[in-house]
């Protein structure tokens, strides 16, 4: 089979790709969670996305000022940290923690009996910062951050909720939606280090970072 | 709505998914792809992958036998690199290595009009050292990969295909499979960093890394 490339500088390529998005999904979608819906297809080459991201009132308006106020993002999983952006991010002041691999944080786990995931959310909530979670692998981390919200013992500016998996993946974004706090969350199982990372990329470039 | 959670030790909690997507997949699979194809399911939630995932013949026994010997990983992105299990790939003396953010890579990339993904794939020709390439991004890396294979400069022990995206990203992963490679590409649009880190990771744990 004769294989044939298609000319696109490689500055193009992403233009070029959120093109071809926009054309085959076909409708308009909302001026303000277009570019983080587009940006998640983009990432996953996975239509999915434009059915099950849920935002909850002006998510993404309150998203913007808390990262132009120089928010910082914890994350659970070091690949969601390795794929935000952290210059633009740097910009507004803001920089990306995770504390999957810290010993603290598996010492506590082990003796707990719980996941690594629910110690770094208290780590995180110990932390008295301006704070976005993004949350791409781990349920437990939603449950825990569910749990210190209802104890109204953190209040974050955001929760992007995308986990993925098989086991209270699905149950552990309904708790969040029944919360108070600005929300980005995929219904459903799907999701990952990628989407949460996407997420968080497409909202720095909103705010201006690139 | 009253959500109610699944009660699953931390430590099962990969082991139920891996029964549930066992389950919903309801069919056999081959015993060597099997449990690469069920953790890409589990990585992504996305069951298409059980059909877009090919093997070349032997492609796993080969990769095995690759990462026993000591092979490295290059990959082409940090966050592939940030998801590969790297304590299990160093019990058989190998490591991964990412070129992307590389000084010399931009600069070069920059002053060819090309990629830094193309660009490091140049680099990691120039190892001269046993290689399996796992590629989650850049089809331009892909391209690249082909060529270097085409002029006889490398001969990777497996190639892992799985850029996403929607610009020469199926046609990347054809010239890969026409190719005598060793290789495992997810056909059509779907992968990324962190399907080509999983695949990485599926392999270690088949050879033993953990």
């Amino acid at each position: 089979m004769k294989v044939e490339l298609e000319k696109v500088k490689p500055m193009d390529i992403e233009r070029r790709s959120f093109e071809i998005i926009t054309e085959e999904l076909g409708r308009e979608l909302p001026e303000d969670t277009a570019p983080i819906i587009k940006r998640c297809i983009h990432t996953s080459a996975d239509f999915d996305y434009a059915d099950n991201l849920c935002f909850s009132e002006n998510a993404v308006e309150k998203a913007l000022a808390a990262i132009k106020a120089g928010a910082c993002i914890v994350t659970d999983t070091q690949m969601a940290k390795a794929g935000i952006n952290k210059k633009a991010l740097a910009k507004f002041g803001g920089e990306v923690c995770c504390f999957m691999s810290d010993e603290d944080v598996a010492q506590a786990a082990k003796e707990k009996g719980t996941t690594r995931a629910t110690v770094s959310m208290d780590k995180a909530a110990s932390l008295k910062k301006t704070l976005i979670f993004a949350i791409g692998n781990a349920p437990t981390a939603l449950v825990r951050l569910y749990e210190l919200i209802e104890e109204q013992r953190i209040a974050p500016e955001l929760i992007i909720g995308v986990p993925v998996g098989f086991v209270n993946v699905v149950q552990s974004k309904e708790l969040i939606m029944q919360t108070d706090v600005p929300y980005i969350v995929a219904r459903g199982r799907k999701g990952g280090s990628n989407i949460a990372a996407c997420i968080c990329n497409a909202l720095l470039y909103m705010a201006g970072g690139r």
